[in-house]
């Protein structure tokens, strides 16, 4: 017989009611029905996997160091890609030693990390406005409050950082992403970058960094990382000074350059805490699986990425040109009536205002009749609001789909 | 020039007080220059690992499905891993659906859901005395009291779950790890089992059962999981009742079966508290890698471990033996000193219980420098102490290292 627990036995943790579905996820569940083309996932396009290559590292792996890849291993991450981090980095001028690199298993799990060594109930986090929805989520259940910086075209406004610190509590970090930003696709400016660094140091905020969109740049790359003029905490610093500081932590992520399924990134710490991120990830789950490291390390070792990269690049530039192509030619006449975007310079993603009285979550399922997907962008935000706004990902359909999806969007919101 | 944050500007959170250095990968450290023979890692010996079967998978995988493998996927984990592991579950008695299956990246993982859903500051979490060090440490930034569950060689004590709820603050949950267990490498009998489920089912205690070490038995099956007795919440149970219940959360792994770097488990929860776990999960890392997920179940899908268990169980058995005839050889004469240990009938360790004036902590430089490690038991204490234990890997060593290790350990106690 079965033994009859007391109904209810379970007593679940305050921070659980933190914890709640993904809006995207529950979005990307109901769009994913035939006939729809979703713009809404931001999901990094299949034909960019380099499986070529993934096949020929994983054999290698395999035949060469099958007992060291298949076996438990050093939390930290396996050496030899913790020092290519580290000198990828230093090429972006960031200079930081490979110490300091913690392989993560995505970038989600050094938000997480961050989080818990970071975050204690009612403290203050700082983040943008709209910011990346994971972020939100992995950051909520350690109970923050979150302070929303205000921004414009160019980025965060350092003024708002001292508006973040004039408060009782003080944020314990400033969440910021300045290239190619999901969901708006804003690149920080180099001028923004510096004031907003120099601003945070004045006040002794320090900056959590994410960059998983860095590399996707179509024309230009980015300004330096944040990171390289806050410090991470050693080496020569942008412009020659030698940095003890460690104003930042750095996230990156190997998700957008080769794969996701990989769930490869890696933080980038001072040595004032990279010590309990360790022991976090640690706890968390020991460390990010071997094997994926050493078929990633594979991979890249030889320059591989200064090859495939450029090809992703190209890839999403035609597909960001062919959805400001279709904007522009379907919602053009929307702009009257109080619809706007930017076209933005890389990354993956539009970031659609439409006029006032339109909430973007009702108009969703009109949008999916006329056999498209969004996501609406309230979910962005810390403290929800801005029902007008939606992101488009155009980096998963091809053109021709682009096209035909914001046509049925500017028909749905015509309609509207 | 770098900017200058205010020194010490970053505050760690309270719970970052409760993440330590682990003593065994501290340990490990030391213990890893050329010569030692160390029986103190919990490594499975890299000779099980199925690396033929591996590289056809992941070469299928990459062949037919490269596309999804490594795309973003499902937080819950892939679709044909869950079901799999939902009949595995099933021969064993414990019945479940694959919708409370959510695949975990290495069962440390699990463990860090369960602690971040289930336990609050000050939180009682009843545990075994000794207990895995992993979960102490998985568990501990959520800055539970750990109430030391009395045991003998049967297993926990039934009185002692009473005693775990008499206090002012009944514990959340009792994390209980019947097969093998590590350190110990006890198994709890049948009627132990069924004794502790229906205390805690009367004490509306629920149970977090951890099983990493189940198929790892020498000559007979371990008795049913608790689980299948205490009920996930659905499904047939142990006897033919349906059971709503929902008394347990069960943790497995493919680490010991398959191979650990990977870093491939899994838990089963109730549906009271499974969309919570999955939350946490989305929140920790996303998904766990879908590569990883694909490759393990094309290895698995027509029966390989049912041809490759067996190999390892012959395996460890020999050396379990091995381990046994040394300690007899070497220590037999130690035993009227008050030195213990007894022969595990499945799993990975031995745990010695040494003079109640011997520091195994105290020991272990002496014994390196003999030329062998272990690890000290304190650590596995959820209140320390036990000073005079120690346990001893018998997975990683050959049986001719095991008999030098074993001499070098008595020789090493002989002159304390």
């Amino acid at each position: 017989m079965t033994a009859t627990p007391t109904p209810g036995a379970w007593q679940l943790a305050r921070r659980a009611d933190r914890l709640n579905p993904s809006t995207i996820r529950e979005i990307l569940k109901i769009t994913e029905r035939p006939g729809i083309i979703s713009l809404a996932g931001g999901l990094p396009s299949a034909d960019t996997f380099p499986v070529a290559a993934m096949r020929e590292a994983t054999a290698r792996v395999l035949r060469d160091q099958p007992r060291e890849a298949l076996q438990y291993a050093a939390s930290e991450g396996y050496a030899p890609l913790r020092e290519w981090v580290a000198g990828e980095l230093a090429t972006q001028g960031l200079a930081c030693d490979a110490s300091q690199v913690l392989i993560t298993t995505g970038s989600q799990q050094g938000l997480d990390l961050v989080g818990k060594v970071l975050i204690d109930p009612g403290s203050t986090v700082a983040v943008e406005s709209p910011t990346y929805l994971g972020a939100l989520q992995a950051f909520a259940p350690y109970e923050p409050e979150f302070f929303a910086v205000e921004g414009d075209d160019d980025g965060p406004l350092p003024q708002s950082l001292d508006a973040a610190c004039a408060g009782r509590d003080k944020p314990r970090f400033v969440y910021l992403l300045p290239n190619f930003q999901n969901p708006t696709g804003r690149c920080v400016s180099a001028e923004r970058r510096l004031a907003l660094v120099d601003r945070a140091a004045a006040l002794g905020l320090p900056i959590v960094e994410d960059n998983p969109y860095g590399d996707l740049w179509f024309d230009t790359p980015p300004p330096p990382p944040l990171s390289a003029r806050a410090g991470v905490g050693v080496g020569v610093c942008d412009g020659g000074v030698d940095g003890g500081v460690g104003g930042a932590v750095y996230l990156g992520s190997f998700s957008k350059v080769l794969a996701p399924g990989l769930r490869l990134g890696y933080l980038v710490a001072p040595k004032a805490i990279y010590p309990k991120l360790l022991q976090a990830k640690q706890a968390a789950d020991l460390h990010t699986p071997g094997f994926n490291q050493r078929v990633v390390y594979e991979v890249i070792k030889n320059g591989f990425l200064t090859q495939h990269v450029p090809t992703i690049r190209a890839r999403y530039k035609l597909q960001r040109d062919a959805m400001s192509a279709a904007l522009t030619q379907h919602m053009q006449r929307l702009v009257a009536g109080g619809c706007r975007w930017q076209v933005p310079v890389g990354g993956m993603f539009f970031w659609l205002t439409l006029p006032p009285h339109i909430d973007a979550a009702a108009l969703l399922p009109r949008a999916v009749e006329a056999g498209m997907a969004y996501v609406p962008g309230s979910a962005f935000f810390p403290h929800g609001g801005h029902a007008n706004t939606l992101r488009l990902s155009f980096v998963t359909a091809s053109p021709q789909q682009i096209d035909t999806a914001v046509a049925a969007l500017a028909q749905a919101l015509a309609s509207a």
